[in-house]
């Protein structure tokens, strides 16, 4: 590959995340630093803690961490379980998995309902359990609304509606880290008490914020909570010194970049990213259904109700190596694909899909990946790209 | 195309100039101005009058304006023609037409070698009339290598063997704005006395440095040159004082930009930039070909080896609507094209497929004008992205 | 001077030009190209060349080049001098001279009213010159707002009542390179017929655009001009095809800065603009008239009226060298000065202080002037920073 | 101050941290995301975790963390201690206290050896306090190399030998966060045995990376910890798969930063580093000292050789008001300062000094205090900036 070695023109970027960073925001975070105690960023600040919460659907209060999404987990966790609490958590992939293994080890008991990782949460399992635990030693449901490592996405409302059935306490926390401004989520509608968010997929941001979004029930939880914790703790976090809410110099211009994330957002409006990103995952999903014909790859996410808006995982069948087509794609054609993780390792690929993306960056990454699948010799349905060009061609005019 | 008001993602600039900057230049210029007139700009300068001649392949005099490309035009004209004086320019398209215009509105008079837009320049034809000039009244035979109108182009050298077989003094005069870093181009070799470049296409500026190359005959002329002219001049720009070479303030970050782009053009190398240029132009040609199997679209060269590897010309067929392609890439897809230009306006449009550009790129575009020729109703070949993947897909051990 | 290589810190830019460039302007330029010739930019190109209007005061026509402020000084001459014609030019400096021998390159024949480079226009000359003028040979007076090289700013509606004054129909052109936007200037109420203008000094741009603003008289005088030109034709700019409006492919990324440019200026106003000027020059003048005690360093200006907002030119006595403190501050302090030009070479220096500029910018550049006049042993009176200082806080309440 | 709502120039950044960004980093950072589970950027973390160790002149690992300066500190405690375990810190200002206050949230014990924040720490007072502690109960012993708050570093050399004097096997533990990369740290030939920095300060980077450094002995007692913890915990980020090595995403822009950053440090080298660090504070206490004459300021750091070179903490007399400076400078003269914290609160204002820094920029911060000294008629000796002006003078030759 060494003539390939000098790379020109954009690499396409489609990671389940990081996602493309757009201009706007680039810009907005290439400027100087400034007194993060002056009233120019206090005055910043309190606009985005009151903005993020319509991101969240939420009236509750919003943590912003310096960290990655996995510091939002631990936050989430640290916050309103002790150690010794139980939590259910009900499998959906690799990363009901590592927040599962991130609970033990805080010293957290995890009742962990296993699955095949093709298919959602069944609400059902999850109430059985609840009803089980008369003795409400499970303080909190753990779910992962989007997996992005399945790129399965499962019904939190019914999870919710779960709970209530079985008339249980425990707190209701969602992973919307993959989801979060792609798909609809609706905290305060759905009853959810803790949302784990980040800044680097839906948000167009690069990794760098987490987010925990509560309900009061959450905050409370928070108050008797004996976990030793300090930089995640959210009772630091609502002091009206406001050089707390940050706990420490606040992270400036990621910050910057939030601000012109939610500008965004706001501008373009929920309705219609939902529907962009539907439309754009609706193309991936029509050239997979045709590679899909020649059997030897295939749609992870086995019901098609289940299959996420902002990733698609592409199972490749034995026999064949999901990594080598990552490596065609990014050696061969610059594009980024995910590879597979945890069991499906080798034996996946994933296709992200989400935040700053149209039509003709989806139809180059699916037009290359097809290219990819030629050049590694997996056999594919002819025509993938074609049907995706169809798809975006005969759903023009209402987009 | 209301909902489609906020758009989101790149745009895919596909047309043949100004082309993606990429964003090692972009933030190459990014930085603060400097003193011009310091030893740090001076050092810079002296770098860039000596890098910028490989670019041309030439060990002649290179002058870098603050212009557009047809400032350039006008550089060349003003130094070696004076007012009455005669130059022959074989047609090829909107831009041998609009430089003779310029020419004419100089007090210079010119033969105009008319032609069908769809053909090269004839070297014959060349060879004929300047026999016919037995009082060698031509001063200069103007050239344009890739007409972006057209998007034809034609062979220098062997206009250059035709002004040697008839044994005329005539400069030849070679417009390269179009070709320039895209396919080979050699000023010495050739026995090209001026060559006019721009910086936003091969070079992947923004617009606003114009170049002229000079060769010592090129540098004689001027000498006696009576054209009226002080910031064109070539003399001035001679000068040892260095604030003289760019007559008056230099363009500071468009030379700092151009640094990063000879860079760029060096690591890559000529032979894998034009091999690249000419890989994606053929995925182009695969696309197109397949389209034109409906009989409603066509290229506009007629002749395959004239085709450029910068730009491309898609006639459609009378009944249809050139610019209404160019509107649906641009309101549906977010892909600019370029229009008819001239004779051609309504009747074609244009791809231009030259710069910072790679598969996935090239593919996309490709895809959503696919896309785009769905939306609009005008009959193609189906398949003409398949036919560029496949293409890609079978070349790419040799990228 | 070798372990100061590696610099640290930003230099302080006190070049008369280019200027300091906010980050705002930096970052409206870091984008991707677009279509010049859609519709989005076909949308900022009206308001560009509608918004330019108030920056020159006027109602005329103002015309955009990709060029230097000397192109704009040859577009100027070009469109309204015809070859044999002939202008009256006060001297004022180095500007003055330059643009005299620009004109009589195209072949403008001048007459140079000479001046001792330390005062400004004598009106009462010009009008004298014009009175025995009878037959009208002088078509135009050209005139320097202020002169960069003399830090001398001439009083332009004087000249217009000494045109009047003398009933001659001469046109006025006015180069307010070194003074738009930062002094009053006012096309219309002062009957300036042409100014000349630039990008890179009051209006905080990179180099690379210069302008000429027109009176109707100016655009009929075009008309009948006979200058051989066609990139500087008023008349071809006039076009209503917009891709004309620029001679070829637009300056897009200067026009997106130029675009927040005339945004900042708006914001701020003029009276604010002028009011931060004369603040930040009168605290420039203070240190200058402290250093002066000594003798051996002076204003080159010799009438404080006439003393720049924009720039202050230093004398150094004999046996001094000025660019010697120019040396010492840009190795030792990281300030970038101007030189003496023409006739002051070595025998001045040239404090900037226009644009983007505060007050702890001003007092770091005269404080480490003053540093750098102690590192050059040059005598000077101890605290004009100092003396800046005290001037700053006694006005601090007015700014 | 409604005149002064519009800014312009740069704001001077003397916050002690953030502090100013060099361009070069900041357009390190503008870049799109990037595959961060891919080759290229596992490279660049390969080198980051390998060039960072130099930065604390260390030879073991070094942990990067996605959090403040403050998730450091806990990042630190909570690999080391765990909760019940017992730590000695002598007080050094506001930054000795916080990082106790976090350690008992966290259930450790603190030991904290008062003081009167006007002076550094004293070995003999730690050397007994250990000898004391006959049954080794105390852990560690915290200790803040430079206060920010007072602006009093410490000599850590002598700590360590206080603790080997008392031939106790407390772990020394070092916040480097003001004082890292701007004087002298040499965790490995100091003993030290976990050092705590951030990103925003002598690195030059936006807030968002934390540091430890860890010596082996370190991460030893990291085996045997209990305290509950996830994200913080070195065990995890040294595992194979890289992934983990950042717990989750990557903070790919802030590593990108940090990428230019080291390379600046590289570049100038610490000898330049800290002598640069040492003339500008130099400078700023030349500044001071002058001041302090009228008797209404002073330092607040008692003893000279304990001022710090990044920050300098001035005290304000009774009946004076720290915050009052803090606000002309801020509203007036577009200098931001630090404000006095906790005991100092309104009793003082605080210099930042590190970092990007050259002599103009000292000096217009310097001359801009003074003249806000002025502003807010609190007496001061006349002449301060002068006598910065003469220290740099004095001191160019060998800078």
């Amino acid at each position: 590959m060494k003539s390939n070695s000098v790379k020109r023109g954009r690499n396409f970027l489609h990671t389940p995340g990081p996602t493309n960073i757009p201009d706007r925001i680039l810009n907005a975070m290439h400027r100087p630093a400034i007194d993060f105690s002056g009233p120019d960023f206090l005055e910043l600040a309190i606009e985005i803690f009151r903005d993020i919460k319509p991101i969240f659907r939420t009236e509750g209060r919003v943590f912003i961490y310096t960290s990655s999404g996995h510091g939002a987990w631990e936050a989430a966790l640290a916050n309103v379980l002790s150690p010794g609490d139980k939590v259910l958590v009900p499998e959906t992939g690799q990363f009901s998995a590592s927040w599962t293994d991130m609970a033990r080890t805080l010293s957290i008991e995890a009742d962990y309902l296993t699955n095949d990782w093709r298919h959602g949460i069944d609400p059902d399992e999850v109430e059985q359990k609840l009803r089980d635990d008369k003795q409400h030693a499970i303080k909190a449901v753990l779910t992962v609304q989007t997996d992005t490592g399945t790129s399965i996405t499962s019904d939190i409302p019914a999870v919710r509606r779960a709970i209530d059935a079985a008339n249980h306490p425990a707190l209701l926390m969602v992973d919307t880290i993959a989801s979060l401004g792609t798909i609809d989520f609706r905290m305060d509608d759905w009853g959810v008490d803790v949302a784990v968010g980040a800044s680097q997929k839906g948000l167009m941001l690069p990794p760098g914020l987490g987010f925990t979004a509560t309900s009061e029930k959450a905050l409370r939880a928070a108050e008797a909570c004996t976990m030793p914790r300090n930089y995640w703790d959210w009772r630091n976090r609502q002091d009206d010194a406001h050089y707390r809410w940050f706990c420490g110099t606040a992270p400036e211009h990621l910050i910057f970049g939030l601000r012109e994330a939610i500008n965004m957002v706001m501008e373009e409006g929920f309705d219609r990213i939902f529907a962009r990103h539907a439309r754009l995952a609706g193309a991936v999903r029509k050239a997979v259904g045709v590679w899909a014909e020649a059997g030897a790859i295939d749609f992870n996410a086995a019901v098609e109700a289940e299959r996420s808006n902002s990733v698609t995982t592409i199972r490749v069948a034995d026999g064949y190596d999901g990594d080598a087509v990552r490596a065609a794609c990014r050696d061969n054609f610059q594009i980024a694909l995910g590879g597979g993780l945890g069991q499906l390792q080798g034996r996946a690929f994933r296709i992200g899909h989400m935040g700053d993306l149209n039509e003709p960056m989806i139809l180059g990454c699916l037009a290359g990946v097809e290219a990819a699948l030629q050049v590694c010799g997996i056999p594919h349905g002819r025509g993938g790209a074609q049907s995706a060009i169809d798809h975006l061609a005969a759903t023009a005019a209402s987009a």
